[in-house]
Parts: structure tokens; C-alpha cells; sequence
């Protein structure tokens, strides 16, 4: 039996059960680290690949890519990582190193055909996963490796919105839905200093998310209550997949204010012109964040000790746990632990 | 006949040719300046509110806001100005100094009713006209003052998304409508250095445009034109204010890029969350700019010896030069000269 031989889960086809399965990665590319998986995060992403929903799944598909482990492999071009060594791997696994993106330290808009961690690729649903050296993030010691895997895929794409928009504690931040993304936003916003105005169709939560750091929990369904907070957010983000009231939204930022899309919503928004330019608005969209903010992300959360609030579950049961993702009732990132 | 008295050109109801109309202004209140005006601009906010476009006109309508001329009268509390100064007034007469955007310096987000110069307040279609001190722009002496009133409105517009945009020499900017926005979009960048592409319906300008500092014109309405532009853009700047291919024009832009409005599109615009995600695109808007950045602008335009290219009419020909405006023939501004 090679060295080279991942146990995994994959989907076989779209929407299918994961199920046990085995392939031979190959030799190690010099720039790639082979990572023992400990631990790996449930996104809806994983979802959404595994179902094909974007039309662009390789199956089988192994999903997983909120990915803590140890290194067990190093490839001979790989720097500043030692084997043994407590790290993390997010969405994506390999970025060219050589467009003007990945040069000025933005890889996570690699125009050079970059590799997401589980399209084309294996994931972190299995006991070993490679990745480009690159995209290997040190974990801080003081960072409880069980629940610090979601910070690499679903943290990372709320934080950097904050470093890319200059927040400052002085900032009214919102927070639209309040799952696994909205949770984090709002222990890290927390910490940021922020006032933070939560916005959840979900009401029996507002205790819950006031304990998290929220100041104001508003119905994100209800129209008057929306008018209400008219003028207020300086930044406003969108965790959720579906259309909401976009207009009403607008409405809640103060001048200058930026509406930041983070979930994929298919169908278009339909935005007026007039809303941006009088207010001095503005709607804007990031993926998920590139190796110099997830190594601040991971920092910040170690120094702050903010961790996500996940349910915790052993990866042999990653079905089960899929179930219970999509019931809508995890509180509020589930987890699996490897127990190959 | 009252010191008070002011001559003007009015439209008495919406869609009406203007006429002679003379109205008593009243004391000059202790905060407020009045200028005898030399030359005004016709920009085509004047044609929206003296129609009624908006839905806000107060008749009769005097129109006119991009005014240059020399201090008459000052208020007892105007601060910094003198009686004779040459000065200008664009899109906003006051504002309220005391809401957060006024006391940051952000004075044309005013939120406490500010005072647009044609809205319930008589403009520069006149011999004479008031403002706040604080909206009354000192000219550099080195600025012609024949043609630099359009740069109070048309070139604040598009001036104060650099400054909000951060843009550098090293940016490539694009510019949807060579009209009187775009054309002095075009020279301005031009003195600020960036690599510079104009969108236009009328490639007959290609020559003129390129003249002005355009690198390359592109024919707004060409799919396959625009798609050869992908990626390229850091800022793009959309004077037009009828509806054209926004998806194609997100995708002229480089990861980060902006695509910012500033014409006034009635229609709502289509967006789709995942071209803004994927790289990293926003879409923003501004309406004119404030005090600080109206100073900049003259002083730029001074020293850069930029000049909005204009066609030059007796204000008592005003009719005539709004026909002219009407025909889309106009290279590039029109500027009326007080003959009163």
C-alpha cells in the first residue's frame, strides 16, 4: 500500500450520500505540503459543490475545506513550514504565484487558473489533503484547534471585508443572517470594537446573539422595522443566498455607506442608480481572503479568543451531519473530527 | 427699485421657454454671500429640473449652477471672502454645518435640507445670486474664468470619485459618455496621470478624444468591443444616464475594480452578487463634491491649465443654447455670459 493513499468521503455523483473512498495522490509536488487532517468545518459551499449547484463539480467530489491539521509532508520548494507543525487550509489550495493579483498578495483574485480546495481537487473530508505552500496558515498555539477550522473559510470571508473597507471601532457594522458566516461576523466585530446591528428572520436568537456581541437585533422580514434603521450602518453584510428587500437595505446605510455581498444570490438585485449617487453609496462583493489576512484573521482571533460556535461531530457521520446542516438548526458551524 | 432686485431668466412652469423675470431677494442674510454673476453653464440637471424631471422643481424655476462671477454683498458671519473676489458656485447653495457629514467636511451628503442652487433657491440663469459663504468657491487667478464654470458641477462630479477612489497614476480609469462629464473626466485624468479609456456611442470623436489624453476609445455599444476590454479596468466612470450592458461593463473590470455612477439612470440596474464576489467589484455612486474638494479641483485645474472646452452664448440667448443642449451637438459644455 503507497504512502500516497487518501482515505476519503466523496460524492460520486450530484446529490448523492458521501461514501468511503480511496485513491493514490501520487508523488508530492515540491511546492505542495501534505497536511494530516484533525479536524474540517461544514460550509454550505460543500454543499453546493456537492450538489453541482454551480455547474462546475469534478466528481467524485471530495468536500472539506475549513481544514485543521498537522503538516506530514513537505515538498522540497516549500517555505517557512516545518512537519509536525499545527496549521489550517480554507477554500483555496493553489494559485499561480505569477499574475498581478497574486504578486501584490491579493492570490485570492489569482487570475492564473487558481484551484479551489475541493473542485478539481480533494478535500478536507478525508485523513491527508494538499495544498500549495502558500496557502498553509500557521496556527497560533493559544487557537483551539477543534473549533478553529470554520475561521479558514467562513471567517476569513467576513473579516477581510473589514481590512478591505478600513472598518474602525467607531463603525456601525450589520450583519445580515446570523448562521454560520453572521455568528462569526459578529464575535469578530466584537472584537473589533464596533456597534453591530444583527439582522435574523430568526428572533428566538436575539439573546443568544446579544451574549455574541450584537447591540441590536432587528427582524431582517420586517419592513417597518428595516425603515427604522434608516441612515445608520456605515458597512452592511450579506451572508444570505436569497433575495431580500435590497432597496430597504440601502436605505439603512449612512452616507458613504457600502452594502458587502458575501452569499451567492443567483437571481439579479435590482439596484437604482439614484440610491448610490445620493447617498454616496455603494455594493460591493469579496470571496473569501487571500494568505496575509487569513494569517491575521487566525492571529486576532487567538489574541481576542474568538472561536465559532460549533457542534461537533466524527467525520465517519459526515452524512448525518450533512442532514443536519441542511435542517437549519446547527448552531451554528458543524464540525467533523477525523476518526479514520 | 430695491438694491435687492435681481434679473433672471425663469421658466414659470414645467417644459416652458424661459422668460425675463424679476423678483426682490430680500436682506442678505448674515451667513450668505451674493455674487454678480459673469458666465453660468448649462449643465443638463438645469433641462431635469426646469421639466420637472425629478419631481422636485419649485416654480418659477430659475436655473443655472455652475457660476462664476465677483463677491457684491457679504454677510455679516461669511468667513475668508472679500467684496470683488471672483468666486464660484455650483450644484449646492447651502448646506445645514451641523450634521455629521457637514462637521466632516462631507458637506454634499448634508442630511439636515440642504439647498440645491435651482431647487427652491434662484440660480445663475440672473444677474445676480446667493449662496452659504461656505459653498462660495474662491477661483485660483490663473483659471479662466470664461470656461471654468462647468468645472462647479460637470467637473466636480467626476473629480470627486478620484479623490473617494484613492486613484493613482498607475490606475487605469474608464469613462462611459463623452459629454461635458466625460470630456473634462478625460482631461482631468489625463493631468493626474492615469491610463485612460473613453466609451462612445459616436466614434467620430476618436481623433478630438484621443487629443483631449483619452489611450484608447472603444465604441460603447459593441459587445464584442467591450469584451476585448476585460479585465482591465480599476475605475470606471459611468456619465450616461440611459441603461446600457452593466453586466459587460462589471466585466471590463480588474479584480478590485469600481464601477462608479454618476448619470442619473432611471431604470433600475441589474447586478448579479456573484460578478461583485468572484473579483472583488463594487459598484458605487456620488453626487457632486463638497467645499474642500471644489477647492482641489480649481486649484488642480489651474495648475494643470485644464479647461472645459465650451461654446459660448449671450445669457439672453438662452432659449437658443438650451436647443443647442437639446440636439446633443454641443462641444462639449455650453457657457452663457451675463448681458443683462
Amino acid at each position: 500500500m503507497s504512502d500516497n493513499l487518501i482515505h476519503a468521503y466523496a460524492a460520486m455523483r450530484a446529490g448523492a450520500d458521501l461514501e468511503p473512498y480511496q485513491f493514490d495522490a501520487g508523488e508530492l509536488k515540491p511546492h505542495q505540503v501534505e497536511v494530516q487532517v484533525e479536524y474540517c468545518g461544514l460550509c454550505h459551499s460543500d454543499v453546493s459543490v456537492i450538489n453541482n449547484e454551480w455547474h462546475s463539480s469534478v466528481y467524485p467530489v471530495v468536500a472539506g475545506h475549513e481544514i485543521i491539521g498537522t503538516i506530514r509532508q513537505l515538498g522540497s520548494e516549500a517555505k517557512g513550514l516545518k512537519v509536525g507543525q499545527r496549521v489550517g487550509i480554507g477554500w483555496t489550495a493553489e494559485s499561480c504565484q505569477f499574475c498581478d493579483p497574486c504578486v501584490s498578495g491579493q492570490q485570492v483574485l489569482c487570475t492564473g487558473r487558481p484551484t479551489a480546495t475541493i473542485v478539481g481537487h480533494a478535500g478536507g473530508f478525508a485523513d491527508k489533503v494538499r495544498a500549495g505552500w502558500q496557502w498553509i496558515i500557521p496556527l497560533p498555539e493559544d487557537l483551539d484547534p477543534e473549533s478553529a477550522g470554520p475561521l479558514l473559510c467562513g471567517g476569513i470571508t467576513v473579516f477581510d471585508p473589514l481590512l478591505k473597507h478600513q472598518i474602525q471601532a467607531t463603525h456601525h457594522v450589520g450583519v445580515i443572517g446570523i448562521g454560520g458566516l453572521g455568528h462569526m461576523a459578529i464575535k469578530l466585530l466584537k472584537g473589533w470594537g464596533c456597534e453591530i446591528t444583527a439582522f435574523t428572520s430568526n428572533l428566538d436568537k436575539t439573546d443568544e446573539l446579544k451574549a455574541m456581541g450584537a447591540d441590536h437585533v432587528v427582524n431582517s422580514r420586517d419592513g417597518a422595522a428595516l425603515k427604522a434603521q434608516r441612515g445608520k450602518l456605515d458597512l452592511l453584510l450579506s451572508t444570505v443566498n436569497v433575495t431580500l428587500d435590497w432597496p430597504a437595505y440601502l436605505n439603512t446605510l449612512a452616507p458613504n455607506g457600502t452594502m458587502h455581498m458575501l452569499g451567492l444570490v443567483l437571481e439579479p438585485m435590482k439596484i437604482s442608480a439614484g440610491t448610490l449617487i445620493g447617498g454616496a453609496k455603494s455594493i460591493s462583493g469579496s470571496p473569501t481572503g487571500s494568505p496575509a489576512a487569513l494569517r491575521q484573521l487566525l492571529k486576532f482571533a487567538a489574541r481576542k479568543n474568538i472561536a465559532p460556535q460549533i457542534e461537533l461531530y466524527p467525520m465517519s457521520e459526515v452524512n448525518a451531519a450533512l442532514e443536519r446542516l441542511h435542517s437549519g438548526q446547527a448552531r451554528y458551524r458543524i464540525v467533523l473530527k477525523a476518526d479514520f
